[in-house]
């Protein structure tokens, strides 16, 4: 284990844990002192961005890697805007889900806490170094940044600004730290005692490696397979309409159909109609056997049932009945976000009641899957996991909760035996 | 991967989806058919439970283990009466925790659901096969029930009457399944598709055994090192009433202290009364270099901070200020339940905010930390882990929540450029 880094997890922690205690208004006071800080030095960001952009050039970096990495001054001014909207979001520390009383006396309140510090690992994008640092303060927690080699200019400017705000408030910069190298990645995931979760953003195959190879908690996803089912009592119209946003409104967003499945009874009307209207936009169609009778498209494989195109490519299977759908997306998906075209609510509601994935949509596009969309105020991450938080995450993923019990001298054993007594268990306001 | 547990697991998850769409009603009724099936069986069972009995005096089996499996018609009417309880409990599933509206006639709501599958892995007690299976199907879930070899005749006793009542009802006997033998223990571990949440019932090293061999999220802790902080403002009568409980009460238990952390302000005058206390009660103390010289006790060792004695033994550590007891604690502590006696509201809000554990209590015995003592109506188990479900978890803990969003035919391109629409984003009801 890599001492330096231990130290600096430590440091973190410790810092962090002051957190726990400040009142809404410091923390704001503080989001809004990063903003200042940040305007301060944007000429110093975007000359730190300009060093990483010509690295990028010279090492011959893919283009949407490049897009991500460079921080224009409209870029920084919109991140700089979204650290102002994070302290106006309500604060997601101190909301009380159980409040109890359990006898006279003896109160118990179940409250939402931080988590204590929390591990970003991000490719390319240096605002997204802006965006998190600030939601952890917000919700208390530090935050140990891991950025990817090519923008090590640009983060390090945007820390050295954060750390100048955060020095003028109640906060120690000490809670924003800064991570550069690759070894550094594996490091962080080893870190259980320090780090309480890891919020993975890149590519699938790298989310994928984060939860393979750490036992902290990881908010995220590696594949979005999200399904639009037509059933026989599909409206045609709406369905097509949806499958045209579903599949191609952002083609390689996460909560873009990969599958269309359609019931048999439905599919010589509606085939032809989503198909012709697809092609218009240059979706190219993968059918099963069934499907290849009613249109003339190419062979799906069993890959392309479980494949993530997050490109114009969409796979077409036949079924036969409401629970065959359901057990194809059971089966296939992700557990991300799957839709439902029906007229008929007894069919929605089995829908919306069987497929097990984070959001099950009745008669609208997978495409709403995303916390801006849910009035969330900001989002985190979208999580494929079952256990909460699931879907699109905002504030409130980046905090737990712990029983708070306050008494005066009560003990367990007067609570139990023959001359028990009994709680009261009545729950206040 | 064995093929035939496959074949149990997914016929399990099979069966079990349709328990999410069944009503509150239903699944009560089902409950009490398990009841009453129970009850016909109860000669049955005794006898079984009889040869298992026998067969682990043969074998020399611990006592204690002994006193766990041995199901005599007191402990089984109890678990039946129990499984009546869970009809009366309120379900978990189908609660809204977001009801909003996006636009016209686009509602978005989370509401709770079952996890899908359970795996409940348990030693002795064949009464837990009564209990669990009940809550699994009281919020929706199939279970696979693996129990250890010495319970096995009674458990298939059970089983058989569990299978008998449910046959009477709307619900599948198929969505309760029974593994017997341990090498399945390791295969059930690895069932990552078809199963949701392990649930481990037994020693600290079998539940750190299950945490470390599975990707499954675990419901349980294996360790409750639970600390008692006396601040330099505590009511000293107070501060020994609550140690004697919480060390002596259950001594076993979990939530039991293993630690106690005394100002040095107050070390001299209340050492010696705590002293006593608990030596009369049979405690043996160990304490720090400072804690020999005020009283006359046994050294502790740096093994002592992080040993959970589950004994009547106690180890403790003077401190000089609130900081380093909440250091002390968060750095040995496992998370569990920890307590401040102090007459001092604002040392203990700061002990309350700081202290990173499932429970934090002031001024009150830490053997609180129990579903039934928070009123849960029933205690699945105990969490140690940062995120939720953390702490004592209720039926709570056994369902999660998906996002159903209702439409008309909406799509995000509407909400998207130039021209687009704002969402409305008002709460419901």
């Amino acid at each position: 284990m890599d001492n330096s880094l231990i130290a600096v997890a430590s440091t973190c922690r410790h810092h962090a844990q002051n957190l726990a205690t400040l009142t809404t208004e410091d923390k704001n006071k503080a989001i809004n002192a990063i903003a200042q800080a940040l305007e301060l030095a944007k000429a110093e960001i975007i000359a730190a961005n300009g060093i990483d952009c010509q690295n990028a050039v010279i090492a011959g970096i893919p283009k949407p890697l490049y897009n991500r990495l460079k921080l224009d001054e409209a870029k920084l001014n919109d991140a700089i805007a979204g650290v102002r909207d994070v302290a106006k979001l309500s604060d997601p520390v101190g909301a009380i889900s159980i409040h109890r009383q359990l006898d006279d006396n003896l109160i118990l309140k179940r409250v939402t806490c931080p988590l204590g510090v929390l591990g970003v690992i991000f490719e390319a994008r240096p605002d997204a170094a802006i965006q998190i640092s600030t939601l952890a303060i917000k919700s208390g927690n530090g935050v140990i940044l891991k950025c990817g080699q090519e923008a090590i200019n640009s983060c390090q400017a945007i820390l050295s600004a954060i750390h100048t705000g955060l020095a003028q408030t109640n906060i120690s910069p000490e809670v924003v730290q800064l991570l550069t190298t690759r070894e550094e990645t594996l490091e962080l995931l080893k870190l259980d005692r320090y780090v309480d979760l890891i919020i993975p953003r890149g590519s699938n195959s790298f989310v994928r490696f984060v939860q393979n190879n750490t036992h902290i908690p990881v908010l995220g996803h590696a594949e979005g397979i999200c399904h639009l089912y037509v059933d026989k009592a599909a409206d045609v119209a709406k369905a097509v309409t949806i499958a045209i946003d579903a599949k191609t409104q952002y083609p390689a967003a996460c909560n873009a159909i990969e599958t269309l499945l359609v019931h048999s009874d439905i599919a010589a009307e509606f085939l032809p109609v989503v198909a012709k209207a697809l092609q218009q936009r240059f979706v190219e169609l993968r059918g099963d056997e069934r499907t290849c009778k009613v249109i003339d498209v190419a062979k799906a494989n069993d890959i392309d049932w479980e494949t993530e195109y997050s490109d114009l490519v969409l796979s077409i299977k036949i079924v036969d009945s409401l629970p065959d759908a359901i057990s194809h997306i059971n089966y296939y998906g992700s557990g991300h976000t799957d839709a439902i075209a029906t007229e008929d609510s007894t069919t929605a509601n089995i829908f919306l009641s069987q497929v097990n994935s984070a959001g099950v949509y009745h008669n609208c596009s997978t495409r709403f899957a995303d916390g801006f969309r849910y009035g969330f105020g900001a989002e985190v991450g979208i999580s494929t996991q079952k256990l909460p938080p699931r879907g699109p995450v905002g504030l409130e993923g980046l905090v737990t909760y712990k029983y708070q019990l306050v008494g005066n001298g009560q003990i367990a054993a007067t609570y139990t035996g023959i001359d028990a007594k009994a709680f009261k268990h009545r729950d206040l306001d």
